[in-house]
């Protein structure tokens, strides 16, 4: 079987952290790059995090830093859930490891037009990055595969009562890559909201034993001080979902529908509008999560773990 | 016990029925009147449709026609979902019964302001008389005891991608109701859509053998045509499910949040925006139903229909 | 000639009390009513100020008191503009004159209905009590011969960047009737702000000698104190110009166009955007008022003030 | 006295060719580089006409492709105005000289980071190459000196009814340049409306015997019959008032204000919405050309053109 070529662009933070780890052993995925987005925290922050679980882990891609803001609107930061640093919890030794030196944007641009069309991109953070590389080189639309995201819902908000942070934090850019004709998946919160870590799945992962299985745990136990605030009994494990539908596309259970995002600067600027029921009859831009088989979904990120030394 | 004061606001429907069913007879209910407004059909239908289920009934509650259209936006009518009358499916004899002189609004305003304060309003379509009998007479909010009223929606709408048909007919309305300081219990389809009248439940009130076990019937079994567009699986008596809250809310879940209704005209217009987790620490206007105890709820129903001749 | 039966609908006011005095006495036109709404200052203030006028210069017309505020948005008042009082200035002795019972939205759709469809509104303030009227009784809005109102501008606004202050006070309100199929000249900030009473104009009017003329110039001298906000040299009459075009419409340069009101809640707020040069090939719904010969006007409003004893 | 840098940032068209003729020899100004965007026509036609201008002309100045679309919104362009070619009138040779191989966004960028702080920016198109290039490289935003540019206005818009063709095309770009902090001027249709070439202008130009003036002529013959649409009597030469303010400010009549661009996608998105009366006292962003002194406008421009060979 044929690796699945994909990017990563996240905003490292806690979930993020467990999608790298994911997407960079598993054998179903060949990770071409990391590109890094202000979300979760500043850029610098993401940055940082990113490369620090890189350094300790011994992943050996290359990590490119992108979008120090949103695209139009002004920034946010979930400082509230991730911690001053973006990824309180774990301790890292002395950061050694640096990105490079091309911006995450062209790295995009060129990586793409480069390819055979063959790459799918794998955002779970805002999507500043992505949507910046599409209007700077709208030629990249046509070379990607498809883009398999982390944000939305078509049930309530986590950052408003209307919208979820990745697509608050960036409406415009989300709005570019909804509407790009290219084919969207979209693991929301009505999906990633079960996703929980609780603290027997902690304690699965820590007795693996390894380095891995010891910063899922570092990491997931952090979160469970920052979750009461949507309202969760455990840490949902939000981005982890997109790169697991990668691998495991049949244990998601999904749906198309049309989803537009909602630019006007009302109560609901940066909601998902998702035509669940199909009342418009518009084309069905998106395959959005509806829910997954968490047994066989924790599984897979054990059996990815075990592979780290 | 104190019999509660109501007046049963409504664009009958088929669920409407049901509920001027329930409200008319529940030993725990005094029914001072009902209000009609366009909504599901016209007004013409929809006090037709009214005035035909007292007459054959036998139900004696004065009845008042109202607002023909929204306070500002352009009519919204639901002939999808019931059909050309606005209530097809059941047939009534020759109509005799006649509906008051009094405009609705002003038959709200008097009866509010000669009160002790002790009336619940019961709206189950467009808000559109209570907004304006709001406006034209201000005074009259400091007569509501309380408005139970079925409309919006946390989850998904069914009218548009983002709204539910009552909130959708007339949002400016909405936003007078839902901003007057008069306390709020909102049963939104999240809740409403769970009470579902299978084919089990038909029977069982058709079994009571009298006019208005049979008219449940004839009613739902017509809804059974229609309620294929918001992808149930039964017919749904959403606006019963207001009425039965004044007569055993201990059967219903509920939890406070706060509420906003999306006026900008993008794709949220009408949306109930829902603070479920509290995100903005704003005053908890609505009480919002999250989910019912059904059986205890489809006993209600069947003990009031038992009480008609 | 047959007189032009009209019914003010005011928020007294500096320029709504010239505008009052003018219809009153002005050999062309009948005055059958005038009606108060919320806008200037309070209803309780803008009655009591209507009454003060008709008391003081023995003006025998009926007088109702209307919408004490908006119809959807939360109320604004200038009392930067018109005071405390709403008409502060002019002193007046004590107010004798009481309003007619009925609601001014009741008057107004009783006495449509009764009409041959020969009668003129002319608001010139937020227009609650006539889109309250439209709604409550669509059908009044065959019975309106034509609406002159003072509001809106297609140039700058007065109270945001973008909205004037009688439009921005009611936007929904502007929106019904501004839609409803009437006929409406529309008197704005671009015509309006140049009918200016510098004190030559004070002056002539107070050498009248009577006291029409001299509540002319106690008025329009305080206006001198509060027309620096408008970046204006002297106190304009914005009202009194669509009473007049009643009188002398041959004295105005007026354009038919499409005008819609902007109702999201946005910087626009609230303006009355108007399709001057017909980019949208709409329905030309609306005749706006370009320009006016100010020496005739002034000469109508001094000869119709020479009418008072 | 020492020239004003500045770059040229245009979607040639009609004005863009006289801005790009002024700003090219005249001696106050020292033109770095000219950067082209999609607006009046698609890009390639743009960057098509602007290098035929160059090329006629001998002006020996890099010019650099850019944005071939807003940043976020769909595309809109001005076929109406400027012809199939987007510079419809006169006729070129073959065309040989050939754009630089650098993005537009990318040789803002790097000129600007490279330079002292000194340079100034003239866009007289939409502002989608500056709005991306300061997303992509937010440090640039203290390095720009001034932002003169042509866009907006304060009064009617002349493809909405609210808004002005520049910025319509890309709200979002302008809501950018406008928020960012750097000195805006901004020459408004208000302004540019009345910078008029009439058939004396045009003759005149045509006087002066060389190739500049002749294409001056056929520039300007042509937009005769296409100016009725925005109801001018003449040819109105709007980019080139932004060029002539370096040159010449004292000739400009301003005034500073706050400018908002309304995002909301109503009846007024991509309006500039102007405090011009100060009703907020927010920052005064903007310095918005208020009239100019078109005599020694002319004199400016001719005194140029005669530099030609």
């Amino acid at each position: 079987m044929e690796k699945i070529k994909m990017i990563l662009d996240c905003d490292t933070g806690h979930d993020d952290a467990i999608a790298l780890m994911l997407a960079a052993k598993n054998p179903s995925i060949d990770l071409l790059g990391v590109t890094v987005v202000a979300g979760n925290q500043i850029l610098e922050k993401t940055l940082r995090n990113t490369l620090n679980v890189c350094q300790h882990l011994g992943i050996d891609v290359p990590v490119y830093g992108g979008m120090s803001g949103p695209m139009v609107r002004d920034q946010v930061v979930a400082d509230d859930v991730h911690g001053e640093s973006g990824l309180d919890g774990p301790v890292f030794g002395e950061l050694k490891l640096e990105a490079q030196k091309e911006h995450a944007v062209h790295y995009l641009i060129r990586t793409l037009m480069e390819s055979d069309g063959d790459i799918t991109l794998v955002p779970v953070g805002p999507l500043s990055n992505i949507g910046m590389a599409m209007r700077l080189e709208p030629a990249i639309v046509k070379k990607i595969k498809r883009i398999v995201l982390m944000g939305g819902a078509y049930g309530l908000g986590n950052t408003t009562a209307a919208a979820e942070f990745n697509i608050y934090c960036d409406p415009e850019a989300a709005h570019i890559v909804f509407t790009s004709g290219v084919p969207v998946v979209m693991m929301g919160l009505d999906l990633t909201n079960t996703a929980l870590a609780d603290m027997q799945v902690i304690e699965r992962m820590e007795a693996i034993g390894n380095k891995a299985g010891k910063l899922f745990g570092d990491i997931m136990r952090f979160t469970f001080h920052s979750q009461a605030v949507n309202g969760l009994s455990a840490g949902p494990v939000h981005d982890v979902t997109a790169v697991a539908y990668l691998i495991a596309p049949e244990i998601y259970n999904t749906k198309d529908m049309h989803v537009d995002i909602e630019l006007n600067r009302g109560f609901c600027y940066g909601r998902t509008v998702c035509d669940y029921n199909d009342r418009f009859g518009l084309d069905k831009n998106v395959t959005v999560g509806l829910s997954l088989d968490l047994p066989k979904f924790w599984d897979i990120v054990e059996n990815t773990l075990r592979i780290y030394d």
